[in-house]
């Protein structure tokens, strides 16, 4: 196992260990950590030590790990998540948040901000930033409709929006599960995220950006030195 | 021909021949009004009247009537619309306007921002409001996942949002040309349309709102006394 990969166990399991509890419906996001996070909760469910755990999944990708891993599903219509454990590319101050390289960020924030008692991120410690943009782009997911003429005016607010393509199909757009597109866009260092989210929401076709502010109240963040939580 | 049809026609025919010129490359709205925009431009073009317009559609329904007409079509990634005509359900203060009942607000509303020289309002005069949102809901386009949180978000707006049905498949939710859902907002009248509009796009999957603001130049309306023409 890659070293990166060992942390993002870490915190998965320190995680789920802290926050989950037996009858919970838990929101279940995307990528490479949370895949953790739904191993961990598979077993302590099959080893009776949680029960009555159900998921709600933000993807179809994360839906098929939580069928195999033997948690039962739910979706919104039937339940409200008490809690959603998921990923994040970037944790900043305050846990205002970069998500949405996984290509799951519209699904992740409707879960997120439908869940009573909140998100729980689950990070490796290379992910914790000073300033929100100096890792990566912010992605933001766009309506396939005119995406040129939303590219424009992502990029009149200071970024080169680049059109996410499909891995597995060189040369076709990446298509959310939605059925909408993903513009990665390199803004740099964010020094006000708030005022930055509602510029691109204002942009009608800019149908969910990657800052998720507010909607953390813990951060389980696992370096070599150990495992840390933050609370807000 | 009913009598607002009529008014319809002649707002339509006002600003096509006032605004339209040759060469045009034209955002085509939706709607009742929309139809009669589009039949104008198609009889200038059969006539000679007007020449080398193309035009950019917000629907299907919109493309078909176009195409009938006899308008070349183009989408946003070959052109830019140089202006877009679009009817309005409310046309308030200072040409803020509430658009949506005709089920294609996101695309209007991506078309209009992206035109060069922004958006002509056409309408009868029962649309001229004095206070937006006493005459119908405000509609917004959601996206399906999860669509039960999102309006929960709205109604704690100040609304009962209602989820518009299709009308040609009973027990069917009314599905948007670009696959989501549409929330009726009926929030009464409307104090501060920016903020409201603001708050709206601040609820993850709340994707856009029928609140057009700063979009209009002008507006061509038709009453029992005839045509006017207001312009910001």
């Amino acid at each position: 196992m890659e070293p990166t990969d060992r942390l993002k166990r870490e915190a998965a399991n320190a995680a789920v260990d802290r926050f989950v509890e037996s009858g919970a419906t838990l929101g279940l996001g995307s990528g490479t950590t949370s895949a953790f996070v739904v191993q961990r909760i598979g077993e302590k469910l099959a080893a009776g030590e949680l029960r009555g755990v159900r998921g709600v999944p933000t993807s179809e990708g994360t839906a098929a790990l939580a069928r195999e891993a033997g948690i039962p599903l739910v979706g919104l219509s039937e339940a409200r998540p008490t809690l959603t454990l998921d990923g994040a590319d970037e944790i900043g101050p305050r846990l205002a948040t970069i998500k949405g390289l996984g290509g799951a960020l519209l699904r992740e924030k409707i879960v997120a901000a439908a869940s009573l008692d909140g998100l729980v991120l689950v990070a490796d410690g290379s992910k914790a930033v000073d300033t929100l943009g100096t890792r990566g782009p912010l992605p933001v997911e766009v309506d396939p409709f005119g995406w040129e003429a939303t590219f424009e005016a992502l990029a009149s607010l200071g970024c080169e929006p680049r059109l996410r393509m499909d891995r597995a199909e060189p040369g076709r757009p990446f298509v959310t599960d939605g059925g909408h597109y993903t513009a990665d866009c390199a803004f740099g260092p964010i020094q006000d995220p708030p005022t930055l989210e509602a510029a691109i929401k204002n942009i009608p076709g800019a149908l969910e950006c990657g800052l998720f502010i507010g909607l953390a109240r813990a951060a389980v963040i696992a370096d070599q030195n150990g495992v840390r939580t933050i609370e807000t």
